[in-house]
Formats: structure tokens, C-alpha cells, sequence
């Protein structure tokens, strides 16, 4: 089988690649050859298959055809311009994160009609929780609506929906997940408004000082970078009959407030980490975070078999053994 | 005020002009001018304000940009493929109920940008209880999400989403209105599957036979094409800070049986009408009446102060008053 990865230099999308070098196999088949892009050139791992890798933006006019032509089997479709960067700059947003995902769906559905029906690709995209939007129930179930209160919110809304009908209309097997915020993220700390959740486990992990800008009593929702990972093999493997119409999907995750991420980090790493942990109450994240959704019932994927983390000591072990190699 | 209308010549859109030409006014203020367009030039009334008319495909790249140069005041965006020729020509429903849709508020977008921040239209736009598909609840709710099962429903779903972002963004002031189905339908009897809704009032209200092809029993959701007008120009007065982020609404309307109807007939107009009544069950339509909505709590329209009739009797005497004239 064939599997195309569409941003594969992401924090994700490299884990992604990483996982299925080592597995040599997808939804219980072989992997004969892969293709890795992203807006900057992935660097691919040794593995048992062929990776093609290239540098390309999924926005140009003639880019989706030409990563569709070679008919792949599966396509995951990671590539997205982030949250912030979408709301900042309004044409880049919606040309990468809406047309450029839209073009992608419409060239492997021209592959379909040229392949006269037999070519029929199952397609991963990631979506996000951000299509919701407050004000928003304590816990958000799978029948709640999406009202976005971001461009980046409303573009992976307006994808779910695409790849629904695309779906529906039998162009493309497709699927949409809406990952959690991953935790911990490795790397440096950044500049996300979401960067302290990790920031408070990662740095005083590796015994480097860590600043906390909300309130302890901060719920959020939660799934490691493995979980995401794991989240993408069993999308692409999965029966999408069961899902019928409707093809976005919550993935589960870990709910905890930022109190209980404290007392895991201190149950794994003792109280000198914790102590790493400085209280700077910041305003503007205090605002921005009193806006996101708190809690999940991802019931829907839990009975289709998406697993993730059932507590956060887990999610930090899953950091420790993946990162502290 | 400069008034557009898009979609002028549909049955919703030439009642729209008549009430505006008869008004001479909208939202407390006087009309200036009219620009009425629709995809075959729409016959203007006669108004107290010049009413410009013209043919034109909004899906055409020049013209969202012509249509948006006078900087209407109020934009009615009425204009669409119906839902039966959007899922037989998918090119077409996509091109112009999603970019057609989508240029017009890019080109109002521009226009505003143009002016230094100064303009900012009113847009309101014509949604339709097809983003919502089975199966669903005995009563929709104003959260219940959009899962459509049309592509003419997932477009009308992605231009609530557009919508909603470009006012949030400051654009424009934009309003969606989810249509009940309207009854009663003026005019011959169509071929549309909802058709016999209105043909089993309105033929034998003119002597005429009519067939009704499914079980008394079925539900449904309506509401007259006046009411539809009263939503429109409710929509453009409004003050929509009120609704938040939150831009489209589902409209009040008369839920009622098949047999509710044939009653109402009967109160209306009398045992001779509803002897015009022929059962001709006919398994298509009834299939595909099975998947439509039945009941809707419009709280959040109601509250705003959208109003439709509240018995299916007044639904019939609205027609006879407007159409047996």
C-alpha cells in the first residue's frame, strides 16, 4: 500500500512518519512506498519502504494533483497553517487550511473519475476542538454543534463538513478527528497561548524552571503525542461504514485541571520537580483559556476503539519514555 | 439605503421585492435604490425607488465584485442551486451555493477594506433546515449540530460557518436564516419531493385535484412564504449584536401532520375541497420524507422576535389572501 503524509514536519505528522518507519505495515498491510511533504522538506527515517519527501504548499493550484496522481492508498492530512497564524492573517488561513485541504479532496476525487470508481483512498484529517465555541456545556457531547470562535475553528469545521460529503457521495473513505491539545509537547517552550500545559511537566522534567500564568482550578482536556499518533493508525484502519454520514469524530482524551496535572508530575517526578513550577498570573492567557471547552464525552470514538490516556501520570510516563531516551 | 437582492426572481426573493417596493422603506429607513439580480432578470415591480435589475451568475470571478461596488446597505443573499440539482450537479452546487456565496462576501469584504473600515453591510442569507440530516431528535434544538446528508445542506452548513467568522471579524453584519419548508407553495405543482405539502391545499383550494403520496401521519415543519418575507426583514433590522458569534437561526414555523393540514383544509374551505384529496402512496417519496426533520424549538429566533404564523389555518388564509386576489 501506498501512504501519502501531507504535513509531515510537523510535531505530529514527524511522529506519525517515525511510528509507521517502525511498524513497516498500515491497517494490517505492508507499506510498499511512502510521500512526506510539508511547506518545508520533511527529514525522512531510515525505514523497510521507500520515502519520497518534498518541500510544497498544498494552496498552489497545481500541488494537489500532483501529490494525488500516484493514487494513494492513504492520505493523512495533517497540514494546517496553526491557530494564531489563521487569525492573524486571514487569506493565508483560509487558502491553506480551507482551499488547499478542499483541493486536495477534489484531486484525488478527480483520480476516482479517472480511475473510473475503482480508485477510492481513505483520508485522515486532523480537525480540532477549536471548532467549538463558548458559551459551551461543561461537558461537550458528540451531538453538540460547532460554533467556532476562530478563522482556524471555522476552516476545520468547513473541512468536516467537506470531507463528509465527499465521503457520503463515495469520491473518498474520509474521516475527521479533532485532536485534544497534546501533552506534553516536546521541544522548547513556545509562544502558544496553550504552551504552559506542557510547559509546567517538560521543563522541570528536564530540571528547568517553569512558569504557570492561570489559576490551579484550570480544567482542559488532554492527550499525549502518542495517543495522537495512535489516534491516526486507528482512523486509518478502522471500518468508516460504521461512522455512516457522519465523519467527525472527538477523539477522547484525559480532563484535568492544572492542580492535577501538578500532583502527577509530583507522583512521577517527586517534589523537586514540582517545585520548578513558578505561579506568574498572566491576564491575557487567563482570558483566552476561560474560553476553551474543559471536558469531552468522546463516547462516539471510544466505542469505535480510540484509546487514549486514562490518567495524566500516564501522559507524562508516555513524555519520559519517548523523549528522555 | 441601497438595497441588493440576490436571487430576485426565486418565489421568496420576487415576494421580498414586492413587500420592499410596497414598504418603500427597510429597517426605518427609506430606500434609495435597488440593484435585483438573479440568474434571469427578475421583473421589477413598481416602487417609489428605481429598482436596477440584471442577469447574472454570482459563481462568474467578475461579478461578486460588480455586485458589491454600489456598497449596498442590506444584502439579501437568496441565491442558490435547489437542493435536487446541487447533489445531481455537484460542480455546480459547489460553484455556486459554496464560491459563489463565498465571493460575494469576500468582494463586500474588499469593499469594506476599500473604504477604510467604513462600510460594513447587513448581509443577510438564506440558510435551510437541510443542514440538519437523520437521524436526530422528535424536536431540533437551537445546539443540536449539523450533520446534513445533501450537498446542497453541507454548502448551506460551510456559509453559516463563513458567515459567522466574517462578522466576527468585523467584515460585515451577517444574519443566516434556516427556512422552514414553505407552504403554501404558490404556483403549478413541481416535482420537488416536498411538493405535495403544498399541492394537497392549494389545487383543491382552486377546484383542482391533488395527490398525496405518503401516510397522514407524517410531521412537518412550516411556514408561509409571507412569514418567510417577515424573517427577512426582521433579519435586516435586527440589532445582531445580540447573537454573538452565533450568526445562524433556525426559524419559528407551524409543525403539523399531514392530517393536522387536511383538518385546517377542512375548517378553511370545507368537505368539498378535501374530497379533492386522492391517496397515491408512492414509496420514493415516502422514503425520503422519513429522513426530513419533523419539529423544531426556534427558541433562540422566537426570543429575537421572529415570528411565523401560529396554526396551520392562518398558513392557509395567508395564502388565499395573497394569492386568490
Amino acid at each position: 500500500m501506498k501512504v501519502l503524509v501531507i504535513g509531515a514536519a510537523g510535531m505530529v505528522g514527524r511522529k506519525l512518519v517515525e511510528r509507521l518507519a517502525r511498524d513497516g505495515a498500515l491497517a494490517g498491510r505492508k507499506i510498499a512506498a511512502m510521500t512526506a511533504v510539508d511547506i518545508v522538506t520533511p527529514t525522512p527515517p531510515a525505514a523497510p519502504f521507500p520515502i519520497a519527501t518534498d518541500a510544497c504548499d498544498i494552496a498552489s493550484l497545481y500541488v494537489p494533483r500532483q501529490l494525488a496522481a500516484s493514487r494513494p492508498d492513504v492520505v493523512f492530512l495533517l497540514a494546517s497553517v496553526v491557530s494564531g497564524e489563521a487569525e492573524a492573517d486571514f487569506d493565508k488561513g483560509y487558502g491553506i487550511n480551507l482551499d488547499g485541504t478542499r483541493m486536495i479532496l477534489d484531486a484525488l476525487r478527480r483520480e476516482q473519475a479517472l480511475s473510473g470508481g475503482d480508485y477510492k483512498p481513505r483520508v485522515v484529517f486532523t480537525s480540532s476542538i477549536a471548532v467549538f465555541g463558548a458559551p459551551f456545556p461543561e461537558t461537550i457531547g458528540d451531538e453538540f454543534f460547532t460554533t467556532p470562535l476562530t478563522s482556524y475553528g471555522t476552516q476545520k469545521a468547513i473541512c468536516e463538513l467537506l470531507l463528509s460529503d465527499y465521503s457520503r457521495r463515495g469520491f473518498l473513505d474520509g474521516i475527521a478527528i479533532r485532536l485534544p491539545t497534546i501533552c506534553v509537547r516536546p521541544g522548547k517552550p513556545n509562544k502558544a497561548a496553550s504552551g504552559f500545559f506542557s510547559n509546567i511537566i517538560r521543563e522541570p522534567l528536564a530540571g528547568l524552571p517553569a512558569v504557570l500564568p492561570v489559576d490551579d482550578d484550570v480544567r482542559h482536556h488532554h492527550a499525549s503525542p502518542r495517543a495522537a499518533v495512535g489516534f491516526l493508525l486507528h482512523a486509518a484502519s478502522l471500518d468508516l461504514a460504521q461512522l455512516g454520514a457522519r465523519r467527525a469524530l472527538t477523539m477522547p482524551g484525559v480532563s484535568v485541571t492544572v492542580a492535577e496535572q501538578i500532583e502527577a508530575l509530583r507522583r512521577v517526578a517527586g517534589e523537586k520537580a514540582v517545585a520548578l513550577i513558578k505561579r506568574e498570573p498572566d491576564e491575557t492567557i487567563r482570558r483566552i483559556v476561560a474560553g476553551w471547552p474543559r471536558q469531552f464525552d468522546a463516547k462516539r470514538a471510544e466505542a469505535l476503539g480510540f484509546r487514549a490516556e486514562t490518567d495524566f501520570d500516564a501522559i507524562i510516563r508516555a513524555h519520559i519514555e519517548d523523549e528522555h531516551v
